[in-house]
């Protein structure tokens, strides 16, 4: 039952039959109460829901026994009380490695129907409670996320009942009166609410919850990652939600770093002698599926067209998950001869991949910008040449604009992209998590692609009639919009985002300061004289300054709205500083202050814009290494993850090696995890195999071992918990 | 059976079912057996086919009679002897106006179905020639185009049968053996060739067709237009054809037209205070018809993805025609008071609109590049004054970047923007064709969206404790790749390309020259590093110059390629150049040939450049001027519109009366049309109110009257056949 398909139909043999409503990916009450309010044809009277899952403290020889609390949303939910009540000691949150491993679902996403998703072994363990308030709601339906955040479906109590019946094996099943057991004032310390007709009323407003009014965030990016990025990134203005699950709004602060990565990387492949070009969003059915290794990695994901105006097309048709199929038989067209080699084409364009994942800005979304660039050479040597070229601009983009570190390297057979022969990748380290992020890919495809679509030249090297064909060698690699979610999660702060100067839109602002009743018009005139004129000596010098006089706003209230925005330099000027004929400076990614005279202040803060950009850089270049552990034996491997660390394996390469990694950590972690529950937990996969090799202990072939399954290590391999 | 839908529904009456299949529109036999080619699940056997329709000469008083012809496409259809056997004089080509005033069809959409088009008064003196072994071909299919080239349904010999019998009123029909009549000597020069069994064999050359191989043009831009134009532009490999109809391929030369356009174009928008942002391509069906006027214009031409993967959603999802309903919703939440005014968003993106007429390279396609801003102001005057701003700056990339003069005007009723409130426009002219084409709009849309979307703010001129609500006066404005196309007409010749100095990707291509068998290696080496040294020098001070050293290549065949792609400047080096220190320099524009000294040639070169932008610039205006008339009686409106004019006349501005201008030109058209068939033919619309009118003679107001109507008229208006 993870996919919607059978879920429905599950439903459905229970006289169930509307299908689920798609909207945004919500985070919390008020968001869904909002993308709701976006959906047209909802029930006329519905009650918004919340399904926990607690776990309450065990002998860890014991199997885990879960508590899933089906609730109004609006009920007192208190664990304490719950706990009470089912004779369980310190119920706490389900760690994340309970609803996936025995849930198969995440947070965010929990609904009653992750109940038919647990094994049979593990249901006899689960207890259900059931808010009364729910079950003697006849009149309205009741709302659930079914699997993910981003749909909804309306039942009504009867079906939720028999939902629960029909979950096999489930035998504790309790139904609950919250309002009851929180009017108890020994038991509960918060009132419940009474339930609400629909959900036009405004649902009760949580501490943890994303909310789009207060001017700073209400979360840390230690206390709640997640929410603290999308909020973070909202009130920054660097995107919004849209109705369609997993699309988002690229907002001006956003698409300026994107167009700023374009013109750097766009000159860098001009140099290189690479043509751009636009080929059709649009690909025909057949087409798109010639290559088979390369379709079966995207067919799940593709969007179909089906419909022009009210007109059927006689065959459906793909909107590009990417571009291979579509460019290259036009590359067997254009290339006749050796001469037309190398063919070096890119496309700056926007392409569309249907995830059914939990979508994140710009790190998954449904349709996301990017470049991909397609090459043809004649030779192996050749192609390879450029695939690293590429990489090294890809590279260049994270750490000479983005401020980013990246490690350089070559996919394992798992991870390589399907239908090419190598993928080289750069990989990006996230601290607060503690997880690698891939940056972007370069591909080399070999003469798979090229033998298919037919991609050859005579060989010029043979002098004969009969000369042989050389199917030529490819290459393709792309970099996306999300590169500025890697750079946001790096960097970003409790006060908001930080930017990394050479990406900000604004680079300087100056805000007027220390203005009060005493000051007279003519004072108050000067200071905002000085701060235009800051402002436009600066521009003269290139650097994007801008002068903040807008009234009615005190300066905190600026302080605050640049620093959410990540402007690298504020600069302050009151009337000491004219006195002075000097600026106070704030740096953002340090907060650091000081003094800098009006004379040679251009000099001063292109300087410092630079060093700005060094150390943001040099800072988490740190971080990362800090948290790139050599680990040389297998007991090392999981704590090192749950330490937040990449590790870097003495590795055989296997693919089967891999998997048993996989496996292995996340039941290592499951066993942990009973000691200490506030780990993050999943498996840990390969990032890579690093070009840059550590030197100690050195790696000798025939004698180290790897450290999963003691075969002959043949690299040293980057492992780690990823994104 | 103007709509494919209503084809198949009648074809199905006479046990056809299968439905046409789709493929990229085609230009010829060669390109439709190529079209085919691509698409799977064909017929096993089939023969392609050709329909013709003649017309004799008649005496002016007589209905006219045309002659339909159906063959196979390599029977000899010779008119004479199509004349002989009908006993009819003088059969010649019917022109544009038969084929849409009698048959609702165009050239190279002609199919026998047309016959069911034509109005009960006419089908009587219709006759219809039927190939004898097209009716005797009973093992295998026949293609036609049901209603435009880019669409063919396979019929048995029984099906044609039985359709042409469906016609009523039909009642000449006759069998003609071609083979039989083509061996007779005195009646065909051609000799008639045996059918093949399918397509796969090639056709038979025809000197009219688009022929993919032939370094130069086939046809000339005065002899036959549309197939100049699309040849020229392939040739000169500006695009490609694709596979889904009506989507074309943007190869270098043009991508790289358009990125310079974008460069211009976002300079100029950046410093009026807008920026750039991206928004989802895709659109919940409800949020795309919130506005009705708007979606009405759109609706049919709208794709929709309906499946995503294996999975159907539950809502079909639009992809965007424009991306007014897209936005507006953001605009009324990101707008919470005049201080937020005026927003000014721009994005550069693809859209989507599924037309079903003739697609066209660049001018009209289904899917096409451009950029659209959308703004929102607190008055009119600020909406107003954008709206022109934004005019001028597409006027500018015209002019200052593609040397082609446009006419700024605003549009009439009839044909402004659905849903605003008044449409500016940059219109050109095509000499060629006589026609007129409109280049780029901006749009005041008034209050109409933000009413309906609710995008308002307190009125800041009052002071009371409940403030009126303001409506925002917004603004939208697009330019697309349709600029392209509208130059590529203007400037290209019958060598190719001519390419407008600033876009042109090469400015300057140098050529070695004069080598023969009598000079050294050392003198071979010499002459080319003399080029070498000239592309160093020019790339030195920005000019984009390329030496073309490649070997086996004469002279002869480079000057050819380069002249194709329209390269403004060719320099030839040879030996005597270098003993003069002096190069050739010939102009793609003119052909002019000159000399020019090493020393100071960067100058020379950059200046050259700058006066040929000047001197296309200025010929293509004065064409236009030539071409644009006064006419004060309607008498002689027709007459200029057949001299490939467009004209200027005192107006009314009523939408009856520009119906009626249509009407009116069209019908006058198909009467003269018996004198003289050579003209193209079809009514014409207003092009727009140019904002500089004529002021010989004056329009005096209560006094000069509508040239169609009488009325009283409002200003001068530009009227003229478009594209």
């Amino acid at each position: 039952m993870s996919d919607i398909g059978a879920l429905v139909s599950k439903l459905s043999t229970m006289g169930f039959s509307d299908p689920p409503v798609e909207h945004a990916a919500v985070d919390s009450v008020d968001q869904w109460a909002e993308a709701l309010s976006t959906v047209s044809g909802l029930p006329s009277k519905y009650t918004l829901t919340k399904t926990l899952i607690f776990k309450p403290k065990q002998p860890k020889s014991e199997a885990i026994a879960p508590v899933v609390v089906i609730a109004k949303d609006v009920s007192a939910t208190n664990s304490k009380t719950i706990g009470t009540e089912l004779k369980l000691k310190d119920l706490r949150f389900a760690s994340d490695d309970v609803l996936s491993g025995i849930f198969q679902t995440a947070k965010g996403s929990v609904s009653p129907f992750a109940l038919a998703q647990v094994p049979k072994e593990n249901i006899g363990n689960v207890r259900v409670v059931i808010d009364k308030a729910l079950l003697n709601d006849t009149t309205g339906k009741i709302a659930f996320h079914p699997l993910d955040s981003s749909r909804t479906v309306f039942i009504s109590s009867e079906t939720l009942k028999s939902f629960i019946k029909s979950v096999e094996g489930l035998t504790h099943v309790t139904e609950m009166d919250f309002a009851a057991a929180a009017a108890a004032p020994a038991a509960a310390p918060a009132a419940a609410k009474s339930s609400r007709p629909a959900a036009a009323a405004a649902p009760a407003p949580k501490a943890e919850e994303v909310s789009g009014t207060k001017l700073g965030l209400d979360v840390t990016k230690e206390g709640d990652f997640s929410t603290w990025y999308r909020q973070m990134l909202m009130k920054a203005e660097m995107y919004d939600n849209y109705p369609i699950s997993g699309c988002f709004i690229l907002r001006p602060l956003a698409y300026f770093i994107w167009q700023e990565i374009q013109k750097f990387l766009d000159a860098g492949i001009m140099s290189m002698g690479v043509k751009n070009s636009y080929f059709p969003m649009f690909i025909p059915g057949d087409v798109l599926e010639r290559e088979k290794d390369h379709i079966e990695g995207f067919a799940p994901e593709v969007a179909w067209v089906t419909r022009a105006g009210s007109t059927e097309l006689a065959e459906p048709i793909a909107i590009r998950p990417t571009s291979e199929t579509v460019m290259y038989p036009y590359f067997a067209k254009w290339i006749r001869s050796h001469r037309d080699l190398p063919l070096k084409l890119n496309q700056w364009c926007s392409v569309v991949r249907w995830e059914f994942k939990n979508p994140t800005p710009f790190l998954r979304t449904r349709e996301f910008l990017w470049q991909e660039g397609h090459c043809a050479h004649l030779t192996k040597d050749g192609a390879m040449t450029e695939v690293r070229e590429i990489l090294t601009l890809y590279r260049r983009v994270y750490e000479e604009l983005l401020a980013v570190p990246v490690i350089e390297g070559v996919k394992s057979e798992n991870e390589k992209f399907a239908g090419g022969d190598a993928t080289t990748t750069v990989e990006g380290f996230i601290p607060a998590t503690g997880r690698g992020i891939q940056g972007g890919t370069s591909h080399y495809l070999g003469q798979n692609f090229s033998t298919m679509f037919k991609i050859s030249v005579e060989d010029p090297e043979s002098t004969g009639a009969d000369r042989p064909k050389l199917f030529v060698h490819q290459t393709s690699w792309g970099l996306s919009t999300r590169t500025i979610g890697v750079m946001a999660m790096i960097h970003g702060d409790n006060k908001g985002m930080v930017m990394p100067p050479r990406v900000a839109e604004t680079q300087v602002v100056i805000v007027p300061c220390g203005l009060s009743s005493k000051q007279t018009d003519e004072e108050r005139r000067e200071i905002e004289s000085a701060c235009l004129n800051v402002e436009a000596r600066l521009k003269m010098v290139g650097v994007r300054a801008e002068a903040d006089l807008r009234e009615n706003y005190t300066p905190g209230f600026k302080f605050s709205h640049w620093e959410m925005r990540g402007v690298p330099i504020r600069l302050e000027i009151g009337p000491k500083d004219l006195v002075n004929q000097s600026v106070t400076f704030v740096r953002r990614d340090t907060s650091a202050k000081g003094q800098m005279a009006f004379e040679g202040m251009e000099s001063a803060i292109q300087l410092l814009l630079i060093k700005i950009h060094d150390e943001m850089l040099a800072r988490a270049r740190k971080e990362m290494e800090d948290h790139t552990k050599i680990v040389l034996k297998w007991a090392d491997f999981v704590p090192a993850l749950n330490n937040k660390c990449m590790v870097l394996i003495p590795w055989c390469e296997r693919s089967e090696c891999e998997d048993q990694i996989k496996a292995r950590s996340t039941r290592d972690e499951l066993q942990d995890q009973l000691e200490d529950e506030k780990e993050p937990s999943m498996g840990a996969k390969s990032l890579c195999l690093p070009y840059k090799q550590p030197e100690n202990p050195p790696l000798v072939h025939g004698q180290t071992k790897c450290v999963q399954c003691g075969e002959d290590a043949k690299r040293y391999a980057l492992f780690g918990r990823s994104y």
